[in-house]
Formats: structure tokens, C-alpha cells, sequence
């Protein structure tokens, strides 16, 4: 196993750590944002407009890659790097989420899960050997174990025998593992269920993983409860090793986990409220196709350094939104990328000037997070509206 | 009237013509492309991107931009050139294509066109002077007249009519036109009718414009009977002044209709087929979306010296469009119009080292022209699906 991270910092009022984790390429300074580029491309940018934007590591799902165009595909073009055309970092995620949450399952046992394709139905088996195959042929810098995801509504006895699962799969993805440039991350489950959480983090760190993930949160569960899981189990999780909670979020909750000790993002959010309008700033989210923005020749935020506030007026943006332009799309997903990559910039230079307690007290009472019903409510349309393919 | 071309060089062998276009945003070469922007933005792309396309100039559609954002809104912004942060050339057509095609049309007379917008149903009442007045908030270099555009089955009294009152309005946009930075172009009707265009190019060259527009072609009739139109049409047409084809068209027209003598073309063909995975080639286009290209790791051409194959290969783009992913809209729209901005050039080139008739000949040769009946049956299907709103 390779070393991979280096703890820099650790808060003195919170549990908050800076750190730098180490890739074959390039590092990435944490706490870190991982934008989604599900299929192979952040939805509307180029990886150029990606390192203007300042990312240093981006998030793909070897699920839908390894759907299409298939891995054998990526690996002969030399990997998802020289496919894509991005030569900074990449983590994979294994396809458990989306095994369990987009295809249709057939059945599930200790060998692997055999699933429908939600793009042709077409049947497929997935084992932890053969998801740690796909995404050595993939090549990310960070890999990770096949997990099972129960659902939020499952039940003690079920959520236990799905964490059960995932450490015997997390160890027979350890042992599949040949390449040695990839850190091979762990994926703690146990749903909002204390005892498990503490089973699952205990047993996962006396094997030894690169990195470790918290996985089954932010599935429709209340945030409050979110929180008390994150906190738990992020104290139960090795000091040495980067910590990545998978599918947050939004600012304030990216704020709240790096306060919990969380190293590590990723969520499809900014992105895709994005494509709806909805801009970040230091006071919340705004739609820019509100009347407010029709006749505004200031650009949106005028303090934002975004390609986009940099060169376009807010009544620019409201029309090409309101005559759904595509441009509209991507001159939003670059100001909303920008804003996590500032903040996550000014997370860690607080951190490491110890004054992030402040810094967070400061954010939170500025930062009007979005209501939770809304939320919950937004994403239920958004994915009965796209057929539940969770893709970006 | 301002002094806005210079005629550098004319082909020995056939009508063709290099010149140069003087604006108040620069010098735009000749024969020349206007990729289309219809709504304040050419689709997908930013005005940095034109830019290192090569682009000198883009069309804009006043009626369009008329309705929504609405002339007042841009004229307070400082011009579309501020709007859209474009500051090479733009061209604005009067909307009188527009009203003819897209609007519900409620009543036309000698004062003007009372229509029904197509986005809100609200009804609008645009004269000759109200065209101008919109054309100098709108602020664009080059303007045209409000002209009456007939359909291609309306029979020869109804041409005479429209191209009378064609007439009309042309001297009334000329005497409305207050601002003097800008070029009027007039535009000559008279649908396929020999008599008519004679009677068209003449009386509005009487009348003396910056430049002339051959209007009413490529609305459905056959190729063969548009080139007979354009030879004849372009023939009467002063010598020192621009001339320009609208809504032409596709690599095979543009080299057809310099042979005859046009000067500017504008069509949305190059940026339309683009989204719909069809690229340009040398030898004519190809679908992006075949499997041929899925799993080729060579550009899409390797001899493109365009942003898309220098960068990506054929296989990447080919996977970006069957995944229907917004950056594939953008990547080949860069690929078509540097196409087409690099065959204006070679055009341009051939023209100046008197070598362009045997370059047309060459380029027909290999180019094989999209087949006519798929053509119209595509534009068809197209303008079905888009319930006719044509907007580039």
C-alpha cells in the first residue's frame, strides 16, 4: 500500500485537519471538492476550463463507465486520464451506489451482484475482483471498494448484513488489487445504526486501506442525523489516513463535515443546480432566471473571480437562461465550481491558521443553507423526472 | 453613407471576389461566414471561442432579440457588442425573414407588419423605421432593411407584391437611419422569377446601399433553381459593394455561390448539424455518432487544426454524443466552424493567388454535398420537432 497523505494541520477547536494527499497526478490539498464527471466529462466543461477553475481532482463513476463506452475501450486508449484528457487527478467510485440505487437487481450474494443496465437492461456480474478490474483498466488515482448500499428505510437487521457484506467485499477487493500507483480507499457502512458504524470503522481500519470512505449517507435521510453519523464515525476513523464522505453536498454541509474531520467531497449538487440556474454565494444560493437579474448590467457576484462574473453582466446570464442557451449551462456550472473551490481554499487556509472555528461560526451565520423539505423535494422531481438515472 | 468594402482581387476565371469589409469593430476579409447567434450567443460557445476559431464577424436576428431580452434592455447595456462581450463585427438581420417564418402574422400593408411573437403569443407592429430603430438600439455593424419575404409556392403576382413593397420599405429604412456607424444592406426579392430579380437588383441599386443581400432563397426550392437565381441576380449587382447571400449554406453552396460573385453568407447549417453529431471533412460530412469512430483513438481528423482534434479523440467524442453529453454540442460546433472558417480562408487564398478556379474544382470533386431530398426532408423533421421556431 502506498502512502498517500500527509496530515498538516489539525484545528485546536474542532476536528477539523488540513492535509495533502499524494497521487500519481499531482496533489491534491484537503479538504478537497471532487467535482462529478460521471461519463468521462464534468457535464458542460472542458479540463481545461477545469484547471482554470483550480480543481486538482475530479470524481468519475466506473459504473456508467464501465457500462459505456466500456472499460476495455478506456484502458486500450490508455486509461480514463488520456480518454478524458485530464491529467490531474481522478477518483473512481466502485458502482456499489449505483448498482443499488439506478440498476435494476437481480440478485445479491458474497460472490458479487448481478444487475440490469439501466441504459439497455442488458444483465451484468459484478464481484469486488471484477470492480477492482475495472478500475485498474480505468486507472484512477484513487479506487474504491465494491460496497453494498441498503437503502435509508432498511432496517437494523438488513443494514447489518449489507455492512457484513462490504467487509467481507472491501477484503477480497484488497486481495484482487495488482496495480501499486492506485490507493485503494475503504467504504464504511452501517447505515444511521451507532453499533454499526463503530463495527464497520473498527473492523475496516484493522485491515489497512489507503483511505476511508463514509458511504451510505445522504440518502434521503434528515441532515441532524447525517451529522450525528459523520461525527461519530469520523472520530472512529485513523488520524493518518484521508476521510471522504461520499455525496456531500452543499456548502453548509461540506462546511459541518470539515469540522467533523471530513478530508474529502464529492456531489453532483453544484453542478447540477447549476444547469437549473441556481448560483452560489457567500449568502446562499440564488436563481439567476429571478426578474431581479433581468436588467442587471453588474455581473452576478461582482466579488466572484469566475470566468463567468469576470466577463458577463447577471441580465447576460438571465436571458441565456430564460432562452435556454446552452451556453447558460456551462457559464453557471463554472461560477458554481468556482465558489466550492474558493471555499474549500478558504477552509484550508483557515484551518491552517487555526482560525477555521471562526471562520465556520462566521460562514454559517452568513451562508442561508436551503431548506431541507425543499430539498429532499427538488431531488425526489429531479429524479422521477430522470427516470432515476443518477448520473451527474 | 460610410465607404464599408474595398474589392482586392477578382478571379479571372469565374465572378469570385476577395475583399475587405471595414467595420467599426474591425476589418472582416472576404468571401466571408457569419456563424449565426441568434439570441445573443452563437450556441454553446463563448465569444473567446470565436475568437480563436478565426472569426471576424456573426449574425445576430433583430426580431429575436427584439422579444426577448428586448431592444431597450440591450441598448441600455451599451449595444449587443457589451451584451454578449463580442467586440469583433455583428450583422443584424431586420427580422422580416423572421416575421414571415416564425410569428403568426396578422396583417401586412405598405406601413408595416403587425405579427403574433412566437415565444408569448403577444402581438408586435414593426414598420421599415421601427426596424432601423431597432437595429441602432441593437447597435450592430452591418444592418439590413425590412424587407417582405414570400414563400417559394406564392406565384408571381404575390413575389411582385412583396418585392414592390420590399422596395418601399427599403427607401423608408434609408430615410430613417440616423445613426452613421452603421453599413444598410438592401436585400433583393423577387423569388425565381428572372424578371423580378432584374427589376429588384436594379431598382435598389439605383437607390444606392453599403451593400446588397440576395434574400428569398434557400426556403425549399431546388438547389439547381437557387444557383440559377444567385448567377443571374448577383450579375446586377454593383461591383463595389458587398454582396451577400443569406442564409447560405452548406460548403458545396458557399464555393458554388463565390464562383458567382457573393462576397457573405450566413446559415446555421454549420452549428445545427454540429449538435446533431455531423462534422465536416473534406470530403463531406460524417456522423460522429457511427462506430467506426467508437473506438478510434486518432482525431476525428488528424489533419483539423481545430481546438476539438488537437485535443480529443474521435473515440472521446463519439462516446460524449451517445451519452448525450452537453460538451460534445460544444466540442463539434468548434470542429464545423473552424471548417468552415478554414475553407473561407482557402477560398480567400485562392482567389488572391488567382488559383481559385481550379480550387473549386478540386474541392467539388472531393466534397460529396449532403443529397438534396435528405436534405429537405431533414430540414423538415427539424423544423417539426422545433415547432418552426428557426433559431439558428
Amino acid at each position: 500500500m502506498i502512502d498517500t497523505f500527509r496530515l498538516i494541520k489539525s484545528c485546536p477547536d474542532t476536528s477539523a485537519r488540513a492535509g495533502e494527499l499524494y497521487t500519481a497526478h499531482g496533489p491534491v490539498t484537503t479538504p478537497i471538492f471532487m467535482p462529478v464527471g460521471t461519463q468521462a466529462t464534468v457535464k458542460t466543461l472542458t479540463p481545461q476550463e477545469l484547471k482554470d477553475i483550480g480543481l486538482s481532482i475530479i470524481l468519475a463513476n466506473a459504473y456508467h463507465l464501465y457500462l459505456r463506452p466500456g472499460t476495455g475501450l478506456i484502458d486500450k486508449m490508455g486509461g480514463l486520464h488520456n480518454f478524458m484528457k485530464w491529467d490531474r487527478a481522478i477518483l473512481t467510485d466502485s458502482g456499489g451506489y449505483q448498482i443499488f440505487s439506478l440498476a435494476r437487481l437481480r440478485k445479491v450474494n458474497d460472490e458479487g451482484v448481478v444487475f440490469l443496465s439501466h441504459i439497455d437492461g442488458s444483465q451484468h456480474f459484478i464481484t469486488p475482483e471484477t470492480a477492482i478490474r475495472i478500475q485498474e483498466s480505468i486507472g484512477a488515482d484513487v479506487i474504491m471498494v465494491l460496497d453494498e448500499c441498503p437503502s435509508y428505510t432498511d432496517g437494523f437487521q438488513k443494514v447489518k448484513q449489507a455492512m457484513e457484506r462490504t467487509h467481507r467485499w472491501a477484503n477480497s477487493c484488497q486481495q484482487a488489487q495488482k496495480r501499486n500507483d492506485q490507493a485503494l480507499f475503504a467504504i464504511v457502512q452501517g447505515g444511521t445504526f451507532t453499533e454499526l458504524r463503530h463495527q464497520s470503522a473498527t473492523q475496516l481500519k484493522s485491515m489497512g486501506f489507503a483511505g476511508y470512505a463514509i458511504g451510505g449517507l445522504s440518502i434521503g435521510e434528515p441532515k441532524a442525523l447525517t451529522r450525528t453519523v459523520v461525527e461519530e464515525t469520523a472520530a472512529l476513523l485513523p488520524e493518518d489516513k484521508p476521510r471522504y464522505l461520499m455525496g456531500v453536498g452543499s456548502p453548509e454541509d461540506i462546511v459541518h463535515a470539515v469540522a467533523q474531520g471530513i478530508d474529502m467531497f464529492d456531489s453532483v449538487l453544484p453542478t447540477r443546480v447549476a444547469r437549473n440556474g441556481a448560483l452560489y454565494t457567500w449568502y446562499g444560493r440564488r436563481n439567476i432566471r429571478r426578474t431581479i437579474y433581468s436588467k442587471l448590467e453588474a455581473p452576478f457576484d461582482p466579488d466572484c473571480n469566475c470566468y463567468t462574473c469576470r466577463n458577463f453582466s447577471a441580465a447576460y446570464l438571465n436571458h441565456l437562461f430564460k432562452s435556454k442557451e446552452l451556453l447558460a449551462y456551462r457559464l453557471a456550472t463554472i461560477h458554481n465550481l468556482t465558489f466550492i473551490n474558493n471555499l474549500m481554499n478558504k477552509i484550508r487556509e483557515n484551518i491552517v491558521n487555526t482560525t477555521f472555528n471562526s471562520f465556520k461560526k462566521d460562514f454559517l451565520a452568513h451562508y442561508e443553507g436551503t431548506n431541507e423539505n425543499l430539498r429532499l423535494d427538488q431531488k425526489e422531481k429531479w429524479l422521477a423526472a430522470h427516470n432515476r438515472n443518477d448520473s451527474g
